[in-house]
């Protein structure tokens, strides 16, 4: 069966949603760098709930696309760093990002345009 | 001010959330191609509700991602079409799905590894 993200059932599909989804962006562009612990993580994303990290983390885990491990310090830690296909989709998703963030000033004047003419 | 997709009150943070968010990645990949009508549009993208459709196109629409068109046809009929930044936003996405599609059996080994592991 050849893979296609616009059908229902395929596992492309799902895994698109998990690494796109309401988190899944940031979690997985946070991790590009290296490995981080949860609290950093829930820190440098904005507005992140600690249960919706966690349940975000647990399935970007099951996909194949981040690695959870316990460090084995004193006190032990656990870290969450990006797998190999990771790392590939992270590089896809840092390279949407900077699309944006490039064309910041534009998106906003085409909100100001659009609600511009909603309004008239 | 410096973009950045990880504060909650940046636009790019914003556009970022339309374009991927649950079915914006899908629409402007599914407008990649080339001007689409709504109902071509829709069959393509599987699952996806005539509201959820129309109210995903009215926030890219809004962002600056994608244009409609009203066709003075007989009888007429709308059109849509991504802009120049829509294009260059598509293009990161299908690298994305492409990444995903060609993953896929490496995504089922992975999410069976991991129900296995919970199961046990």
């Amino acid at each position: 069966m050849i893979a296609d993200v616009f059908s229902r059932g395929c596992t492309s599909r799902q895994a698109l949603e998990a690494v796109t989804g309401r988190w899944g962006v940031l979690t997985v562009a946070g991790l590009r760098d290296g490995a981080v612990r949860f609290n950093a993580l829930r820190r440098r994303i904005d507005g992140v709930s600690e249960k919706m990290l966690a349940q975000t983390l647990q399935g970007l885990e099951r996909d194949g696309i981040v690695v959870r491990q316990v460090r084995t310090t004193i006190p032990p830690h656990v870290e969450y760093s990006l797998t190999e296909l990771g790392l590939r989709v992270a590089d896809r998703l840092v390279a949407l990002i900077d699309v944006l963030e490039g064309a910041v000033d534009q998106v906003d004047a085409a909100q100001r345009a659009y609600d511009a003419r909603r309004d008239a």
